[in-house]
């Protein structure tokens, strides 16, 4: 067995903090901003220094390979991604980069014998913080989204620069000729942090990933009356916020009643009009975003949203409108296999855990074998600033993945 | 009895109706923007076809005067504003206006004898939309509010922009020794829509109003932790959404036990943070705004919500803070007498009533006698485009406003 280097991961992981440190712990990194370009330099800089040849695609996506032995042979790539949502923390993505760099440090420093070439890579705009939606390129290099959309998609920031133009004024940008493809790569692994507490809770390293979370995104909205607050008396109102207020409460109950504790739903988003504290709102929009593995489950509870306008909530209309779905993704069960073997050979607790989380992995899953290694969020904090794995499980999630990608390179 | 021209008012209601037309039956009209600027040159123009003499103070407040055949005597005001909320509708405060020109224009058609001068007035800022607070201009004339403080508020649409800035930009900016003042004006009158369906479901023409309701405004906030969506059990939680949710229902529920029909309460705000569909909520902060005319009414409702932060809110912490409160303002008697009077002589219907909205008129009886006359709000909407009140209805409340200073000139 081979094991990777904790003081080369600790260094790479407070090098890696300081683009886009946002002063509190935390990150502000978003896609192809300076910050981002930061990352991408330091990963081609140290790449190059262990003699990885750089290739960059139409994404942006940047990929450091070194030659196997045998010539003729398909790639095996690590990847994650290295942008970050509006202060997230110092894991998310980057950790996956980190350890790719990490297990082809530890090939080359140790000259493990590998017949096929090992591609570290960086995914472009996994995060879609800046310009929506999350999953960007790994999603367009997978077919799963049109790329011209894609360019047009619009900074949230200052609602004029299009995807398109960072792309364009970003030194990565390069050739679609380069792009992931199962033609030249055999299976991808992503190593991530876990984002929740199950790993944490049951005291292991790593989590051997089985699948990402079936989801569905409904949008519910009430319509009311928009009238002044002073002067209109409560019987005659049709307030918009104490109809979502109740709908929320109803439907934390009804889900509630089905009794998995494995689902986890979440309503993130809420806006209100005209939101002013003189004003009754006269209309309320708000996100459920829901996730379990199993479709019947998802179907229960879209049953509940969907029965929400038959009933009455403050005298307001309501509506409920599919945002997105997405059916649970099975990894690789040969490369879940492998992940597992090497975790238990290296003596690294370990369980199998899913996915509640979208990653790249689950697009790249659609066009090559694909599977994903996780390791403990202290407190199952993520998306935010108190963001922390423990160096020595992230060099174990490491040592894993290159164990793993030394089992997929005898194929 | 001296009646308005109903040609006259409708003229004039369609006329300020283009100012800051959005295009779909009302306007957007923010206090010195250039749709308020137009508002008041078509004031200035039309107050001098009749004579009027105009004047403007520090605040930018408009004067116009026609003098009275006696000389030395005090002038009595009529005067509301012309600035609207976002999207208001064509009535809510420059229906004031228009009362206060429509009573000159008759004084001056009619040659009707009055001793004192008559001044009709345009007060800057009332709704506070585009610079907070609302009522800003008759808040630092009559003492409520210091003026330093309103010059440094801040534009909520560019962020950058002070009101002093815009005041300093107004060819209306004028000298602060021309302010509304006690020594120099005897009485003020002020014509309005009443924002509510009271007159209406009454079917009264006039509203005599007698007190605006004492109220109280507090921000309601709940903090929990923000992680994500899809990897946090739902135990594990402490979701400030869910939290405010329960508790804005539990608002509802408490505060409708104490059975005052005539209690209004409104939660017109909300703010989410980080408001992102993928992310448990970590703050949310709403508003509630609660008008009573009785204060031990007001101090159970207080009791409700102070109440708030001991119970259980989804593992979130809950904080309740004072935006602001005011006491009941109870109009000139007399004055309410000579409304009174004027409607039944001129055999309009018409019926006591109280403001739940705020106005300038309240900040001007804390240093004159002052008063109200409503007209009725179809469906009871304000601050809102379909906003309305039959010209009939406004004339008649123009009628009732003339015959009650012609009492007031008397003195």
């Amino acid at each position: 067995m081979f094991t990777c280097d904790n003081k080369r991961m600790e260094d790479k992981i407070k090098t890696f903090s300081k683009f886009g440190d946002a002063g509190h712990g935390g990150i502000t990194r978003y896609s192809l901003s300076p910050e981002a370009h930061q990352a991408r330099d330091e990963f081609v800089k140290r790449m190059k220094e262990i003699g990885a040849v750089i290739e960059t695609d139409d994404m942006a996506n940047v990929y450091a390979t070194i030659p196997g032995t045998e010539s003729g042979l398909k790639r095996i790539v690590m990847a994650s991604h290295c942008d970050s949502v509006k202060n997230g923390g110092n894991y998310d993505g980057i950790l996956g980069v980190i350890g790719a760099m990490e297990v082809l440090e530890a090939v080359v420093d140790q000259s493990i014998p590998h017949r096929h070439p090992l591609t570290a890579m960086i995914w472009t705009n996994e995060e879609g913080s800046l310009y929506p939606p999350a999953m960007m390129s790994s999603g367009v290099v997978c077919g799963k989204f049109d790329k011209e959309k894609m360019l047009a998609s619009i900074s949230v920031l200052d609602k004029t620069t299009t995807f398109g133009d960072a792309l364009n004024a970003s030194p990565y940008k390069g050739e679609e000729k380069n792009r992931l493809n199962p033609g030249d790569y055999q299976a991808m692994f992503e190593l991530h942090i876990e984002q929740g507490p199950i790993l944490e809770d049951a005291g292991k390293d790593v989590g051997v990933v089985t699948c990402v979370l079936g989801m569905f995104n409904y949008r519910i909205r009430f319509f009311g009356q928009s009238d002044h607050a002073g002067t209109t008396p409560m019987h005659k109102r049709r307030d918009a916020l104490h109809a979502a207020a109740q709908a929320l409460c109803y439907l934390h109950e009804e889900i509630d009643k089905l009794e998995r504790p494995e689902l986890v739903y979440t309503t993130g988003e809420i806006v209100c009009h005209p939101c002013v504290h003189t004003v009754i709102p006269d209309m309320i929009d708000f996100s459920i975003d829901v996730r379990h593995e199993d479709p019947k489950v998802l179907e229960q509870v879209l049953a509940i949203v969907k029965r929400l306008p038959e009933r009455e909530w403050a005298k307001c209309r309501c509506e409920v409108q599919l945002a997105w779905a997405r059916d649970t993704v099975y990894f690789d069960k040969e490369l879940v296999g492998y992940v597992k073997e090497s975790a238990d050979e290296l003596g690294i607790s370990n369980q199998y855990i899913n996915s509640g989380a979208g990653h790249d992995a689950q697009y790249v899953s659609y066009i090559m074998p694909t599977t994903m290694i996780f390791v403990p969020s202290k407190d199952g904090h993520s998306h935010c600033e108190p963001e922390y794995t423990p160096v020595e499980s992230c060099t174990a999630g490491a040592s894993v993945m290159l164990n793993a990608v030394l089992k997929e390179d005898k194929k």
